[in-house]
């Protein structure tokens, strides 16, 4: 299967492929800091939780090359605030920040407050690599725990998209679709487009079709029908936040498709690398929902659709509550039943 | 309050406004005879059952000047197929057609088989300029009965366009929020933009904010998240057909916004004209659902946003049980409860 890179770290520069123009081109977007790195994540020329993590700690590395020979703490908290409040709702972006702090910190220990910039980048930059290829790991571990699942399944259904181009490669929901595809496993695949911001139909359909698995596109409004025609058994979301108790944040649309898989008896499962797990968020009601523009609601492909005048609601993500949850599948196995404490084991298991 | 009228006839010709054009321009599309009349239909330069009805029986009325003397039975039959044709789920289409064979039969049983094709031609235009005055009047009346069960209300949510628009003027479903309005009631108006078409972003949101009501436009995939904030404590929706039973056909999402009502316990209202119900369809497993075509989902405002290669699923109607439906508002009064019975004393008290 061909495969999709969506970040590419190259002669010490970081190149994203620019989720916006797809799938009509694949352009590469080149940066070289944190400000220009936090814009394209807020412009979401790269989205997705764990895409985001890494690339806002590459944009760190990048920054790390010109922070100043004893204010390198300062020159850090500035550059780590910049790519913090890019995206406020995705936790691996935050999580990836407090690590990479974590490394700058070791060095400074290591060879005292007047460690050498240039030192504390290296650092920044080796632990920004090893991230990039431990989520493609990460994510095929969890494919493999997740195809299992699908073994038997008839159809699946997946919202937005949280594939290869949602991560540093692989993918964690079409991860598990695609590793359930790979070993043979045949079922018809679903994406709801997922509006306002079109992944389903931009990203997921474009990512599918290069995997060579047959997709099917429908829109959000259309979930509710399809499941009241048998055709799908299984729904297979990404996460950008799951709280210790196994309340789901996910791409808005999310909680409804898990509303209606429980009135058809579908089973809703949630693609969550550990990374995307907050302990320290005791239930979904703590995570922050983020509002973005009116024009996304309003506009589609730069065009005007709605009347002038019109007041606009555009949350970006939503939250499922854990009951409606079938399992939740991570790359330290599938957990489900009481999630606070089967969260908690497999948190521990893949960092320990 | 200034009134949106969709279908004009003068001169004798038809004038619809176009509303594929909306909500950018206000243009009139002229047509002539069954022919284009029947295209207009099908391209959706009008839509929603009760003005489809009204503008095939002026599309009858058109052709209806060209019948050929000691042939009207035929031409009749003939005209009438090509109109039918046009979209197969709106039952008022084919009320309209039948009912206005009755009064060419009228005319042919009273002045014989070989009356005059311009006296039929004249007995049609007449009833189809009756069916038009009739369906604003029955929204009239429709919408003061459904202002009484809005007047707590703190939100409504409307889905698609069963505006003025989708009639002969009025509305159906903002007929309902009109109304209740007019008498004073204040609540918020929230509109799903209703994807692939987007008649909401397009058409109820043009049309509310004519009407100065204030609007919130939402995507499809946000109406749990919004149910979830508890702003909404209604729903009213529009309908194409009515099954005896009380299920409703209407167009694609309003079965899932039914299911996400029930969870969150709030009310559930259809409002139908009794020319929308079909007493004749046992329950909404008869009701024919028109599959369109794919390039309404894989394209928006004429720019393709998926994927080469997709596969589409794209029904335009889905039907809601009647078990989800908290009442169902005609123009005799509001029929809760045991909808078999409450539907057909209702019909029967509006044609008698």
């Amino acid at each position: 299967m061909a495969e999709v890179r969506p970040i590419v770290w190259k002669g010490g520069k970081l190149f994203l492929l620019d989720q916006r123009k797809l799938p009509a081109r694949e352009t590469l977007l080149e940066l070289s800091g944190a400000r220009d790195t936090a814009k394209a994540i807020k412009d979401m020329a790269v989205r997705g939780a764990p895409a985001i993590g890494v690339t806002a700690a590459f944009g760190l590395a990048m920054e790390a090359t010109h922070f100043r020979a004893g204010r390198i703490r300062e020159d850090l908290a500035k550059a780590a605030a910049t790519l913090e409040a890019a995206r406020p709702t995705a936790v691996n972006l935050k999580w990836a920040l407090v690590r990479l702090h974590g490394v700058a910190e070791d060095v400074l220990r290591e060879y005292g407050e007047d460690a050498s910039p240039r030192r504390v980048a290296a650092a920044i930059r080796r632990e920004a690599q090893a991230m990039m290829t431990k989520d493609i790991e990460v994510n095929r571990r969890l494919g493999g725990h997740g195809a299992k699942l699908l073994s038997r399944a008839s159809g699946v259904l997946t919202h937005c998209n949280a594939g290869a181009l949602a991560t540093a490669g692989y993918g964690t929901a079409l991860g598990v679709i695609r590793s359930a595809w790979e070993s043979g496993t045949r079922f018809g695949v679903y994406a709801t487009e997922t509006r306002p911001y079109l992944q389903g139909a931009r990203l997921t359909s474009w990512e599918l079709t290069k995997l060579q698995i047959p997709v099917t596109l429908l829109t959000d409004g259309m979930v509710g029908h399809l499941f009241g025609t048998g055709r799908v058994s299984a729904v297979v979301v990404g996460t950008d936040r799951t709280a210790a108790n196994g309340d789901v944040a996910n791409k808005i649309g999310t909680y409804q498709i898990a509303v209606l898989a429980r009135r058809h008896n579908i089973d809703f499962y949630v693609a969550a690398p550990t990374s995307s797990i907050d302990l320290d968020c005791r239930d979904g009601s703590a995570i922050p929902i983020e509002q973005r523009g009116s024009e996304e609601v309003t506009h589609v492909a730069g065009r005007r659709m709605a009347a002038e005048g019109v007041q606009v609601f555009n949350p970006a993500f939503d939250v499922t509550p854990a009951e409606l949850v079938t399992a939740i599948i991570t790359e330290a196995g599938v957990v489900s039943g009481d999630y606070r404490q089967g969260l908690a084991r497999a948190v521990k298991k893949a960092r320990g």
